[in-house]
């Protein structure tokens, strides 16, 4: 297999049309990367884009996708519920194939210098990709939001990595990070009982004491009159897919509840869900490159 | 992804060094096609290449080691342990990827005919490419052996598919199929007593009443002073791996044994272990083309 990283940059903009197709025609145009999804939110006012390629092909790219924002953006006069610091709000980088994470935070920091030097943006590097420990979640880099940026970026510790120590005011600040592939994954419940559920999505969550990478919340499925515990699994290589399904299976069963099913929403990777077919038949070496698919690719 | 087609032919000869490099010789300077594979074994004077490819390079390549074959190997002269009819014994073709079974069936009757009247060998096709129901299974098809089939072939309902109906003194004759990928998979149980692999292995094989698709006996594992149920799984599609553990599991139980792991040896396609991870999940909805590697091939 060659290498290839996954690129999910979110832009400050989800009601244009005009404006998200002109962004994501830059993925379109661009040589050796290839557009996975895009989705909007008019709420949120805020797209992401999802696409993958090679590590020159996806650098090249994510910064023409930021050059493009930073032109038909204008976050003086952006609102939206989502959290956001930048027209260029955060851009993930996200080893798939032969690709460290060490060659991801490379690439994040070029990245990152020519969104600082040649757009005149401040950037922060974030989670694995981080210069210091406070920048590695996102959630403290972003806090104060664009509006607040103008004072926090002038305190010694919010110096940005790349680009000036003066807010942006067209394009805020943008941040550029590595991170492990976040599984979407959820389970369903044989009630409708939201409390339970929430309860269950408590126990289970980092903040709750719970699994180290689960974040989860309860959630109504009206349709089917039936609850969910919803979840992001942000790094399944330590918290497997399989532990978070036991441990809702366990919590359930003390309100008498049964697991109907769970379900994977958008794409995972191969190995999310090999490491549980590897778990529950009890595989002794396993290897993957005993999949076919992988061996005949390599 | 692109059409990927995998074969694995089985040829009579598992001791001359120099006749097996020269016929897997004929994968290596094959274009097209890559060689994952080959292992010989002097007791059973038998050698086995696995090589995958598109579908013409895969058809090119098979008649060349058939012929390569020819040329090298004397069956008047051929002693082994494993039952075999002809110097190129087996030609099998699986579909891998984005291939259907009737066109293997195709390549199989391409690859065959030019066997039969090229190279003069008798050919028959046999599982999913068998013109007849007696046909399908390669024992049946071998029985006999290279030594009978003098006699074998005159008979009206043995005439080959192709080539002359009479038998090749120095090539035997040889068998062309199709047939899905075989996964060999084995499941390790707390006891060294042979005789409760052996019970197991009865009850869940096909012949025993036990799983359509599966093969199985037990073995002794010296080393680790276990024994194990030694498994063929020859279409995981329809006989999954998980449910040939479960049974095995169940199995164990009445005797009191533990499972104490299972191991799959070679290699698998990828479908074989995600219908597993699907499984135990409770998986809904669920499609491989969720599978980031998928999707990126595709």
């Amino acid at each position: 297999m060659a290498k290839i990283i996954e690129c999910v940059p979110n832009f400050s903009e989800g009601r244009n049309k005009e404006v998200i197709e002109a962004i994501v025609d830059e993925v379109r145009k661009a040589k050796g990367v290839k557009l996975l999804d895009y989705s909007w939110d008019y709420d949120h006012n805020r797209t992401v884009v999802t696409f993958v390629g090679g590590p020159d092909d996806v650098k090249a790219a994510a910064f023409n996708l930021a050059k493009k924002a930073s032109e038909l953006i204008d976050m003086s006069i952006h609102q939206g519920g989502h959290p956001r610091m930048g027209a260029t709000d955060v851009v993930p980088f996200i080893p798939v194939s032969e690709v460290t994470v060490d060659e991801c935070v490379e690439i994040a920091k070029e990245v990152g210098k020519r969104i600082g030097e040649e757009l005149n943006i401040p950037v922060y590097l974030y989670e694995d990709a981080a210069t210091k420990p406070d920048r590695q979640n996102l959630a403290d880099v972003r806090k104060g939001q664009y509006e607040g940026f103008f004072e926090k970026i002038k305190k010694g510790e919010w110096k940005p990595d790349f680009g000036p120590q003066i807010m942006n005011v067209k394009s805020g600040a943008t941040a550029v990070g590595v991170r492990v592939p976040l599984i979407a994954y959820n389970i369903n419940l044989g009630t409708n009982d939201i409390s339970i559920a929430d309860k269950i999505a408590k126990a289970i969550r980092y903040i709750g004491g719970g699994l180290r990478y689960v974040k989860a919340m309860g959630v109504k499925l009206q349709e089917r009159n039936i609850v969910q515990v919803s979840m992001n699994i942000v790094n399944y290589e330590k918290t497997s897919i399989y532990r978070a399904f036991e441990m809702v299976k366990m919590e359930a069963q003390r309100y008498g509840v049964p697991v109907l099913g769970s379900e994977l929403v958008g794409l995972a990777p191969m190995k999310a869900l090999l490491d549980c077919a590897e778990y529950y038949l009890q595989l002794e070496n396993f290897n993957i490159d005993q999949i076919l698919e992988k061996r005949i690719e390599n």
